[in-house]
């Protein structure tokens, strides 16, 4: 084991982050005992198959009994139904926590069922790909990313010091942030690409004039990068968009504003203005770089795996 | 030399795109002769410090002086001063052609100049990346990708042949299309995923509620990507946005409808309507990994490079 270890894990959801965690606290020995629960028979026979963790059980409840740390990853949707299960079964002291992209919504489905001797502190890592399920995590997805902990008033110091230092044995770097706040910069970071690469992918999809054949075979010049995102878990994008509705409505009505005025500039053929937004936004990728949140190689360095 | 080659070839306009297929016929052979012309002394003389070429010139008309191949790589709004320049200077038998990203435009612009005795053929290749500038260039840039080109009503056979044989040796599959159809299918797959990219980097960077460095900080949960495509050169894609006006207005018309009726689903938590886009969007995606447009590995393979 570790110098970080519990003694029972439990998680809660084993698609593309909780199997991504799985395997990090496999591979570092951070567990006596990890229980995996989903409510998919297939999906757990398959995290079975992967030897992702050491029982496994359809019964959230079942699952979290005499456990020490309990990691719901879940469609944010779904958080409300988990905790109302898990709750009447979890250990005293036990620090339950989870991974939703929203999480004033997560907070308002989960709080109301958490008994008083358990710690509830809600997380965001900032780390995925476009892929889901149990064989779509790996270790290393969360390295050098961000996790976000939103934790309520009054919560306990050690507990969060102690899952501070579970993200950051994940590789992560963490963060504490408001609830709210949390979910204004997840609106304009995430759910808004996410949404506008949907809303794209659907607009070609649906031209007469131009054929799907040559949207695909034309892919490489811009469209295929929105593909990418346009290809994420439908449930679990649904549920963002549900439950995080004001923030993101707020980030589309400043998106469609802006987008107006571009529009308006095509068509009036107002260089200078387009020139001066084109050249402002190179800056943010710039910083993006040098932050090491994006790789500087041309393409995100697809050339050398392009399947040409 | 390879056994596609040319006594002269002559490239005006030394970028991204003009640098690689120097590259190219360097790697391969294929001319006796190539002359590099390009406006800016610091990019010509970049060119010959990368030793792109074998002369160099400032002055496009003395540029295309012999040539048999003419390759104009220039911003399209620029195709027309060139056309003009070039003109009175091109060699009886001359093939000539672009790489504009726009087609009408550049016909329009450019047809009315050239002489009878030369064959001018316009054409696309649809590869790029987000670099610009002589550096930028590599050999493979072309490889796999598709180049469309435009003839012109009465082309010659043969000199079309030639051109096609030409992006060939570039390493592309070649397409023929009407420029009006061309300049539809590109507004969608390029002009407006750009155009909406440099949107949305603005709307980030406009918030007050949302500081830059956490824009920065947590663009891997989507943000990136998009950053990406808006760092691409400026003043490429402002001539883009004014030169094929028409269908990208009716694309964006068409992509802000569907984003009002997404709109009106979050607002009304219609998650049917939601989860049908989201799952529809898959399959496009899949199609394009399966034409080999793009890579299969999760987040572009960047995970292999990232900067952690």
């Amino acid at each position: 084991m570790g110098s970080l270890a519990f003694e029972r894990i439990t998680l809660i959801g084993i698609g593309l982050i909780g199997s991504s965690i799985a395997r990090e606290i496999r591979e570092q020995g951070m567990a006596g005992h990890v229980t995996i629960s989903t409510r998919s028979p297939e999906t757990l026979k398959r995290a079975e198959e992967l030897g992702l963790g050491d029982s496994y059980t359809l019964s959230a409840a079942e699952a979290v009994k005499g456990a020490d740390l309990v990691i719901v990853s879940v469609p944010v949707g779904a958080s409300g139904a988990v905790a109302e299960e898990i709750a009447p079964h979890l250990k005293p002291g036990a620090l339950v926590t989870d991974v939703g992209s929203t999480k004033a919504s997560v907070i308002a489905q989960m709080m109301p069922h958490m008994p008083p001797h358990v710690h509830f502190i809600p997380g965001h890592p900032i780390a995925g790909t476009e892929k889901s399920g149990p064989d779509a995590g790996f270790v290393g997805l969360f390295k050098g990313r961000w996790c976000i902990l939103t934790p309520i008033e009054g919560t306990d110091r050690d507990a969060l010091a102690l899952l501070r230092a579970f993200w950051e044995a994940m590789g992560s770097m963490v963060d504490e942030m408001d609830p709210q706040h949390h979910d204004k910069v997840l609106a304009i970071v995430s759910h808004l690409p996410h949404i506008i690469a949907y809303n794209i992918v659907g607009t070609a999809d649906d031209l007469e004039t131009v054929t799907e054949s040559e949207v695909i075979k034309y892919s490489a010049s811009g469209f295929r990068d929105f593909t990418r995102l346009a290809a994420s878990d439908p449930t679990m994008w649904r549920d963002v968009c549900l439950h995080n509705k004001d923030a993101i409505l707020e980030m589309l009505a400043r998106f469609s504003e802006d987008l107006a005025y571009l529009q308006r500039a095509i068509r009036w053929g107002e260089g200078d203005k387009l020139f001066e937004l084109f050249t402002r936004t190179r800056a943010i990728r710039r910083s993006i770089v040098q932050a090491g949140q994006d790789v500087d190689a041309p393409d995100f360095g697809r050339h050398a795996l392009d399947p040409k």
